[in-house]
């Protein structure tokens, strides 16, 4: 069995899918998606590009032309665009932030006024927390206003204005690979931090599932399925899911859980590629 | 019956579809989705900004929170999507002009090797042919990438580079209305400007459809239905289709045609709304 | 006696220079300088375009040819450039702010860091207080920080991290004319903003000059003389010059003052254009 | 004696000239301009930060605090702003491609109507040839230009419009070190590149300076003096000055030359802070 894994940025990560994919059994052949046009229609393409939308134009293109991919297109975007992974969150129950989208920076001030500061103003895409804002107040939120329309990115221009969850700089971050979710662990955001990236110096820590890998699972079925990873926030007034990931990185998990992560991904992708 | 009409800048489309929904029966409610944060629930909702992001998740929103929305998402994306456009037409069938997707600069300049020169650079996204390039060698096209790289926008860095279909200036362009086509009409880029745009100054005449009708009904299928407008390249090796307007200007339309465009359209949106 | 008025946007301050310059004796001819390149060497050019970059091309052009201009380039510079203005003013041992230059986001935060918070962090261009930010804390200067680096604009990426003059929302303007100060103006910010700026709703109020205007007096030569505007924060600790303005508005000053400020503005050059 | 080198990138240049300050004598301390905010004054600072901005504002902030700087802040902001340098240049008398200033795309579509196709369209600021585009129509201008419209950076809106100096691909590039001229040479652009720049992959031959050395001493002298590369383009109509550069990167010449390059640099600054 042959798998095309396509990749911009070569991370960890896809080093270990790959020589996961080979130990499950496949014949594994790699594309940078960021030097040459997407071509061929391979059968099986193992979809990694750090950047959203190279991810999911690949998964576009292959899924198009008759390829399997993981993940399909609609999981990337439904987990890549974070106002429809509220909306599909919400829409099956699945707690989340209490959140407002705002098409314009006046709208977003208005949704302050709604929700009420503190709150958080992010953009519907991003990775690695990125211009995720904490926002203290109105004067505050019309300087981060200002900022965003400066940035000639249309898809930047809408605001996701959310309440903060207490308590900040904690979250769970689990796996969940083709309905079942193989590890959980919690990531606490470095001292002047409040963001739980492990990009930004997170500390990780194991972390049995209960009611996160559950939450985790109804998230991931909810944006179709795949591989993605599920980030939950501990609220006091109960867990949330926050965000989902359809490029996972896994390193921080593998650490903390001791488990073959890429091992687990690239069994499951193969037998997913079989079928 | 009650309409919302979602606008950001209210055109002569969205005064004329306001009219035309009140004679059709409508109570008709206006909503700047510049100004607030979306919320409530509708019942049937016109999406109607002129931002594509800002019409996809007005639209998102409304069908998710239980409205009827004219477009419905999915339509606005896929025709709002060039990329998306491209592989949902080719996939069925429906003649496009030959493309190749590229996600960064380098890619683009190998995907211009493979077409040949001249040729066609375009951005996923982007109204009244706002960058798309007509490129002429492959040194033009390397300063037209240097350009693009300095654009902060993820999804302008992806590029749609495509064989240029002569003879180039004329377009016929379709109104497509829940799988009929009421009216086509041809433009013809004016004197010194190759893109056709009514927007760019393109002189507009009346075109009785037949197969360009019939390439649209069919475009308008594959992208999902609902109210769109195609553009149709007439090729000398045959008609293909360019591209598709899911928040499809028609005031052009309607002085070629003579026809009432608004009205047709918002008695259309009535009874589907009704269903 | 000829003199060009050069332009992007007619403000009612550029109608009322035309109009005092013709009252003063002379012919004036317009130049919308955003539609035609430089060309030319009128002999006295007051330079009035909004974008600094046009006001500073378009004086120096005509400076280099030959012209007098009013401002001279390097008094726009001096003055547009707001880190040229702080060094400078400095130099000459006139009170500003506490401030640092910093080159880098990461130097920002390290600036932050020795200046303490809250703190004002701005651009070195920039009009009507635009992207001047008050930050309460190293977390929300982290927050600045990232949207500043999405901005692809070289300057825009220099931040001067400064202390906070309290008490904020409240500042002097006063008006230099060739060594003179005829008129000062107090501004108050409108409620729920911190910045003074007319342009952001402040209301103005007549203000005697006093030792303002001869702070300003020293400001203005400072810069290098002409025609410029200067903003003095009456701080606890004393007064300090905030900004100077090269192509200073002054609608709000003339209604403060009752004063025919672009009268007083126009006869001055024409006196030193006849020179 | 002690020399401050202010770098951002650590390029081969820094090196090598930190080590041939030592070698003339001098203790050298290095500041990387990208980490902190800029304090102190050393006395003696080598400013050779690649972004020019960051190099500017070294100067002009290490100047203003009273030490001796190379390059000066007039030195490396005319040679840096492209605009500044062929105002300067032309006012000297010295031969410059003929050029027409433009402030807006629109503008810069006139110039080009005045100056004639082919032509080379730039704006005033960058490094290594970058957004510098041999544009062969008005068509294809048009699509510069409103690329160039979506970078929000004020001073990248404004575009020199210059006459193609014919044979394009070659020039030659002298080094200006305190009035004299020690080394020249000549580049070839790569094949299928017309731009000479060395990180575009030119070809670098030895070239005994005659006419050039001469022009590239007074265009030195033009900006200013201190340390400059200077660019010719050997016309067809004889040669013309295209650029100065303010940081000069050297390795190029220093392997063309078979010089000292970074030494002869390295005893001009020791003696010149000496003084």
């Amino acid at each position: 069995m042959e798998v095309l894994l396509a990749y911009d940025h070569p991370r960890w990560e896809e080093k270990e899918l790959a020589r996961g994919l080979r130990e499950a059994g496949a014949r594994v052949s790699m594309l940078n998606v960021a030097r040459q046009p997407l071509s061929g229609s391979p059968g099986c393409v193992l979809v990694r590009p750090v950047s959203m939308y190279r991810a999911y134009y690949t998964s576009l293109y292959y899924s198009s032309t008759g390829s399997t991919t993981v993940n399909r297109p609609e999981v990337i975007r439904a987990a890549g665009d974070k106002v429809e992974t509220l909306l599909l969150l919400s829409g099956r129950g699945i707690p989340v932030p209490r959140s407002m989208i705002a098409l314009t920076g006046e709208a977003a001030l208005a949704a302050g006024e709604a929700i009420g500061y503190p709150l958080v103003d992010k953009p519907p895409i991003g990775s690695w927390g990125r211009l995720v804002s904490l926002v203290r107040d109105p004067g505050a939120h019309r300087d981060i206003v200002e900022h965003r329309d400066m940035i000639p990115s249309p898809q930047l221009q809408v605001h996701i204005v959310q309440e903060v969850v207490e308590p900040v700089g904690v979250d769970v971050r689990c796996l969940y690979v083709f309905g079942e979710v193989p590890a959980c662990m919690v990531r606490r955001a470095p001292r002047g931090e409040w963001r739980s990236n492990v990009a930004r110096g997170a500390g990780v820590e194991p972390f049995s599932g209960g009611e996160a890998a559950e939450l985790a699972a109804r998230a991931g079925d909810a944006v179709g399925g795949g591989v993605v990873s599920v980030d939950i926030l501990p609220g006091s007034g109960g867990m949330v899911v926050n965000e989902v990931n359809g490029v996972p990185e896994f390193r921080g998990l593998a650490r903390a859980s001791g488990l073959d992560i890429p091992g687990i991904i690239a069994s499951a992708i193969v037998s997913w590629c079989r079928r």
